[in-house]
């Protein structure tokens, strides 16, 4: 097993190539994109350019086949004794492969609902099915339900509390909280990307305070894939910047909120994370009035720009 | 631990349900393919009916739902010594995840194919993207680069070859083979579905008569994939039969030939599945000629109806 450092500079190499790798393609491929009937139109604008649509995509795959690559980096023993197997951590390795296939089932069922204009219903289904690789392998693998307190209740509760089956029902519901959260709050140029850049930024410096505490392992593993994440997106966002060449879509909402998902479960500080989110949760907790439908909600709620 | 009789009981019960869900569902998402300009027109047809193309990411999405509730049941211990976690299986756990990764990276990219309209190389290159998690799975997993040789050549060459780094080119190759190999032999309603479903079948029975020799392992991990790909395929089939009411797309040429190449490879038996891909063979020697441009290839090989 390598040392984290060399691990994690790899990894950061491979986040700067995902970096220029999202620049570079997202251009060449923005054509194919209108053509495909993916664009939709600057509401904020005067001019009615067909901006392409769903380029979260792009950025998407990206960052997949830099994780692809950089699977046996934390896992394969380069040393001398390689035939030494005993510290190859394998409960480990099965979680990195399934929040791998959690983050790419979203970007597919996310670019699938860009395509087809799935119901909003969808939108609270594709979650749950997207997150199911990760609850079974957290089932198999791992059947830890239980939940440290915060410490201002512990003297009412005690310092823990198995939640059993709702553990389950807790994650699958982050993963729907996430995904949306993300999506709710867009309509300006660069908005999804940006907050998503923002949580991820607080995320990373949240893992590297705690690289040198007791659960460093855990802090390790989500820095394996925020990084690559951090990297792709701000490619993305150079493009999604006001004003924008291209529009994210719903496939790079689902992608964030999946991937923040993924590492505050597997990464054992979902409340911490929730904590990243609280501009989410206030527009979330604002918007109920029209989430509920107890006051009509538009298509887009975002002010209009007044053409003359 | 469960029998492989009852583990295989609960699969094929899984499958039944993903037969009559693709055979639900098809029908009620057709019209979201019109409307998102997935359509082709029937070329051996005098109407000119716009039918639904690329459907086959609904039987492919409705398979990966299948798998993601199977994942625990070949894993999980529910017999009443739970806590002996000895015979848990995390070698073939983290193949089973990373087939599944595989296969689900290409029903991804095989959609923005559909979508996007990519250009030919990118046939070459998708499947290789996509069969990366399961190359990379292999080499931290496995590492076992070593074939038996058929028997006819054992006096020259020994019983088995070290193939090296080789071997993974070859893997990598194979699901270029079987993704265009399904691909390439299309044009006739029902032709990528229908030899799916004949290539499945015979899987399924070499799996079977298998399963009661010293490799039962493999081929029953193999099953695992197959059942359910036969059910999904079927119900996919229904639709897609003589006269096509859906076309499948690339999407699920794709899908197909990375799921028979993941049984393969990880089930030990590429070689025999290759003579399951006879015709297919057949039809890429027989294409040569058009796939290097020595003669000029149209867009659609296949006679024309005449309209008179």
């Amino acid at each position: 097993m390598m040392s984290t450092v060399i691990t994690l500079s790899i990894n950061g190499l491979v986040s700067v190539i995902g970096y220029i790798l999202t620049l570079k393609l997202i251009p060449s491929f923005a054509d194919h994109f209108v053509s495909a009937k993916l664009y939709g139109r600057d509401l904020n604008k005067v001019s009615d350019q067909k901006i392409p649509e769903a380029l979260g995509v792009i950025s998407g795959a990206i960052f997949l086949v830099c994780m692809f690559f950089f699977i046996p980096i934390p896992f394969v023993n380069f040393s001398a004794n390689a035939t030494n197997q005993l510290n190859f951590n394998h409960s480990e390795f099965i979680q990195f492969i399934g929040a791998l296939l959690s983050i790419c089932c979203m970007i597919f069922l996310g670019f699938a609902d860009d395509v087809l204009n799935l119901k909003w219903r969808h939108k609270l289904i594709l979650p749950t099915i997207a997150s199911l690789p990760l609850l079974m392998v957290y089932y198999t693998n791992i059947s830890n339900t239980t939940i440290i307190l915060p410490k201002p209740i512990h003297s009412l509760f005690g310092t823990e509390l198995d939640l059993g089956i709702l553990y389950y029902f807790y994650m699958g519901m982050l993963a729907v909280f996430c995904t949306n959260a993300i999506n709710i709050l867009s309509g300006i140029n660069g908005l999804e990307v940006g907050q998503s850049v923002i949580i991820c930024i607080s995320i990373i410096l949240h893992n590297v305070l705690e690289l040198s505490g007791p659960v460093s392992a855990y802090h390790r593993f989500s820095l394996y894939f925020m990084i690559p994440f951090l990297g792709t997106s701000l490619g993305l966002l150079h493009h999604n910047w006001y004003p924008s060449k291209v529009f994210v879509g719903d496939t790079f909402c689902y992608f964030a909120g999946m991937s923040f998902a993924v590492v505050g479960i597997l990464g054992h500080f979902s409340k911490t994370m929730i904590l990243f989110f609280i501009p989410q949760v206030a527009n979330f907790l604002y918007s109920i009035p029209q989430l509920f439908r107890w006051i009509p909600c538009p298509r887009h709620r975002l002010p209009k720009k007044d053409a003359s």
